[in-house]
C-alpha cells in the first residue's frame, strides 16, 4: 500500500475519470475524513429542486472510491460489489453536496467505508452509504 | 390503490420525468415481473467500456418507482427512503441493459421490491438490487 | 468446486455446526431454490408471539451458507462479508418459517445470494435478504 | 417526543424485553455516541471460538433500538423494517463486544441510526450496522 499526495490523487482522478473529474472537486481531509464536494447545478436536479438519488449514489461512490485510493494508491481496478444507501433528508436547494468518508477496513481483497452527505453548511446528514470494493489481486 | 394501464404509466413518466423518460424505456410486464430497459449509448460507458454503477443503480431505482406506481397509481411524491444494491458481474459492452422488478410489499407507508439487472439475452445479473419507498399519507 | 448430494450437506451441517443443525431442517432444493426450514418453538419468540429480527436474519444467514456450500463443497471458513435484509411482514404465530435461496453468483473470491423468508403455507414473504459470503482462497 | 432517563430506560428494558435485558447491558452515552455492552459468554460462541453473524446482527439491532427509544420515549412497537451490516473482522476471543450508536434521523415515521461494533478496548471495527425504524403513528 501507498499513500498517495492530494496532487497525486488529483491527477489519478483527472487522468482516469477526466468525466467524473469535472463534475466533482476533492477537498482532502478535514481531520480524519475524506471530503468530496458536489459543485450542485441544473443538470443534477430532479422536478422539486432537489438533486436525484443516483446523483448522491454517485457521490457516495466517487467519494469511497478516491478515499480507498488515497491510502492504497492507484489501483484503478477496484470495483464496487455492494452498496447500501439511507437517504434521510431533502437535500437543501442551491447547496453544493459534500461527502464525508469513514474508512473501515483496508484488507487485502476487500475494502468497506461508510459517508456522510451533507448539505454544504448544514449538520444533519442528506443521505448515508456504505460500500465494499473489490482489491484486484495482482496488487 | 388504482392500477395504471401501461398507456396511463407511459404518460406519466413523460410528463413527470421528460428527462429519464428519455434515457429508458418501458416494457412493460413480461409474466409477473415489471421490466425497464436502458438503451446503452456512449454517454453511459466509463473507461473500458463498462456501464457505471450509479447507471445501474438509476436504472434500479427507476424501474422498481414505476414499477410501484403502475400498482398503486400516480404518486408523484413517493421517495427512495433506503437501497441496497450488490454488483456481480461486468454488463457485456453493446449490449441494453434490462431491469425486471419483484414487488415485495405495498403497505400504506412502505413500498418494497426488488430487481435484477441483466444484459439483454443473458441469463447471468449482473446486478440485485432491493429498494424501499416511503409513500406519502395524503393517498 | 464440487456440489455435496443432499446427504453430504447434512452430515457436513451436523458435524460443523452442530448446534444450528438441531435448529434447522434442510429441506433440500425445490426446483431452482434451496429451502431451509426453522421449525419456530416458544424459545424464538418476542414479546407478541413474533419470530425476532435476529431469529430470522440467521435463518436467511444458515440458508444462504449451506446453498452456496452445497454447490462449492464443504468450505468450513467461507465467511459472510456483507449482508442486507428488508422486513415485511410479521411472521403468523405457529407457523415455520421457511427460507428459499437463489444463488445470483458464484466467484472464485465472492459468492452472493438472497432469500425470501415466509410463514409456512403463505405466499407473502416475511422478509428479503441478501448476502455475500468470502471465500479463502485455498479452495 | 420524550427523552428517557438511563434508569427509565433501563426499567423499559427489563419490563418489556426481559431475555434481551438479561444478555445486554446499557453503558449509556459515551459522548455524542449511544452504547451498549455484550459480555460475550460460551453460548454466543461458533466453532472457532468466534462471535457469530446473527449474534453481532442482534447486538446492532438492540442497540439502535435502545438509542432510538432514549430520544423518543418508550415506543414499544417500532419495528425494524431495514438492515444492512458489514462484518469486517473477527471478534477477539475472550473479549466482550460494544456497540456504538449514531442517530442519523428521528423523523414523524422513520428513524434511522447506524453501529460500529467493537471488541472491548479495540479501535478497529468488528462490524458496521445501519437500521431503520418504523415508528408507528400513535405516538
Amino acid at each position: 500500500m501507498t499513500e498517495m499526495t492530494p496532487e497525486a490523487l488529483q491527477h489519478f482522478f483527472e487522468t482516469e475519470f477526466p468525466q467524473a473529474a469535472a463534475d466533482f472537486r476533492i477537498e482532502g481531509h478535514d481531520g480524519l475524513d475524506f471530503v468530496l464536494r458536489l459543485p450542485v447545478t441544473e443538470r443534477h436536479l430532479r422536478p422539486g429542486g432537489t438533486v436525484s438519488g443516483p446523483t448522491i449514489f454517485g457521490l457516495a461512490d466517487v467519494a469511497i472510491y478516491l478515499a480507498i485510493l488515497s491510502r492504497i494508491g492507484p489501483v484503478a481496478l477496484a470495483v464496487t460489489t455492494g452498496a447500501s444507501i439511507d437517504f434521510l433528508r431533502k437535500p437543501e436547494p442551491g447547496r453544493d453536496l459534500l461527502a464525508r468518508v469513514r474508512i473501515l477496513k483496508l484488507g487485502r481483497a476487500l475494502a468497506v467505508a461508510d459517508a456522510l452527505v451533507f448539505s454544504d453548511g448544514r449538520d444533519e446528514p442528506v443521505a448515508r452509504a456504505s460500500m465494499t470494493y473489490s482489491i484486484p489481486p495482482s496488487r
